[in-house]
């Protein structure tokens, strides 16, 4: 039985958020494209950490995915979902339609241009203008006092702060480290995706990030140099397919030839026809 | 002696709106560049009316003028503008500076598409970019309930209602009929750039939408046939160069070419060295 409130209708959502405000509530908010693992429920403890109320959307958002991509085919399983957002002791759950989200004369588009035009934006152009519009407009709906997102998509991450700091959005964002399968995956709806054989290449993602934070510690410096060896390590597993190695500034989120301040290393591989992302920050921990 | 609060610092204001916000007040808010005339003193009158709290930004935001606009000639004073503000029972004045509404490393923009697009966006390209992000960026500081603009910029207020609509901003717009000068010229902050006989070829926008809701009163429903004659009108007069007259649906921006549903004949013009927009919704009440 759900005891937990489930809103579908944008109004009744914006109205029951409004209401809690009023009564001096603290909301959390975890926005989601649904088919929870061990990551989405991480983040919704988090939540439950923060706030007197913990609201989680569930949105798989046809904006931010290419033509070509995988939307029909992203995997849906609400009832489970609910199930175990519920087991978490989240509040309410926001399940909105497309119908509702982008009626017919939708036209507004939020763009954070930067940080949106290295990494993933190269080989998913539109995806972060789509990702930047979808969240303004479930913080509209929402209007939570902090939202929790994770580490794992970290270019989400600092465009989803550059936005809410430049628009000047009344929220706070919080970050969430990436949770791992026990052999370092980051953990990911999209690891469904992959065959047996497959899920024994994806490995190599983690392992490169356990090669550059080696180097990083013995005292290499140079990018190119770091690059050099994890492209190596990934040529020889099999199904990879490199999309990019990046070692970038960690807030904007540009190339760095030399690491000097808070840099990052964020890699996007092919296994077979799965795309995986991952990423590290040098200097932290790097932990399963 | 000013009793009404003067604020510009965003944080500042935007927790003295929360502030309000909890203890249940309602807010309105009258977004302006300043250099206060008779219209920006009905909009805060009719803001008044609306709310129990008057909140007017006065903002000459540089991202909506173009590289070649009057960007640093815009007239301000900020002095005669309190006191107007004042005098029409204001409670807050908003005056923030370029360096907090755009610190270095800003790079979020809205967009709103297709009403956007036509009339103005034509020669004004960017303009409306600036005016959607400034204003999501004002809603989200000042937090109003209800925002009252002027439909002298007819395309202003379209695409503030589209922006409002499609991110779900919790936000009423309010839009506020055109006031006029004894002779019928709109109330501009740019009038004040006009020569004494620049002044008397002015009255030509106002005649020509006269001219208009005459043709259509009397049946005309042809798009072509009414700008031709309003293009006739405008030539003969000095000091002039047409920049658009144009008929359009008064929802989508969009140009038709039969009047059926409602329209709005919108029209901008050069009188000598400074461009005066205005408008008129065909069937409705065109007074001064």
């Amino acid at each position: 039985m759900l005891k937990m409130k489930v809103l579908n209708s944008i109004k009744k959502m914006q109205s029951f958020s409004e209401s809690l405000r009023l009564e001096g509530k603290k909301i959390a908010f975890v926005p989601t494209m649904g088919y929870f693992h061990e990551g989405h429920l991480s983040l919704m403890r988090e939540a439950r950490k923060l706030a007197d109320t913990v609201i989680v959307s569930i949105y798989v958002n046809p904006t931010q995915f290419g033509p070509k991509e995988d939307f029909s085919k992203y995997p849906r399983d609400l009832d489970r979902d609910l199930e175990m957002a519920q087991n978490v002791g989240v509040d309410v759950i926001f399940y909105p339609t497309d119908s509702q989200m982008y009626p017919a004369g939708y036209q507004t588009y939020v763009d954070v241009e930067k940080v949106t035009r290295n990494l993933c934006g190269l080989s998913r152009p539109g995806h972060f203008r789509g990702v930047a519009t979808v969240c303004t407009k479930l913080f509209n709906i929402v209007k939570p006092h902090v939202a929790v997102f994770g580490k794992k998509d970290f270019q989400q991450y600092v465009t989803i702060k550059r936005m809410v700091a430049d628009l000047n959005l009344d929220l706070e964002i919080v970050g969430y480290p990436t949770v791992r399968e026990h052999d370092g995956l980051a953990m990911s709806s999209r690891n469904k995706y992959l065959s047996p054989k497959e899920r024994q290449s994806a490995r190599v993602l983690f392992r490169s990030l356990q090669l550059a934070e080696q180097m990083f510690s013995r005292g290499e410096r140079h990018a190119s140099v770091i690059i050099q060896e994890i492209e190596k390590l990934i040529k020889k597993t099999p199904d990879t397919q490199i999309d990019y190695i990046k070692i970038c500034d960690a807030t904007s989120l540009q190339d760095v030839r030399q690491i000097k301040k808070k840099a990052v290393i964020a890699l996007a591989v092919k296994i077979g026809a799965t795309r995986l992302i991952d990423n590290h920050v040098f200097g932290e921990k790097l932990k399963i």
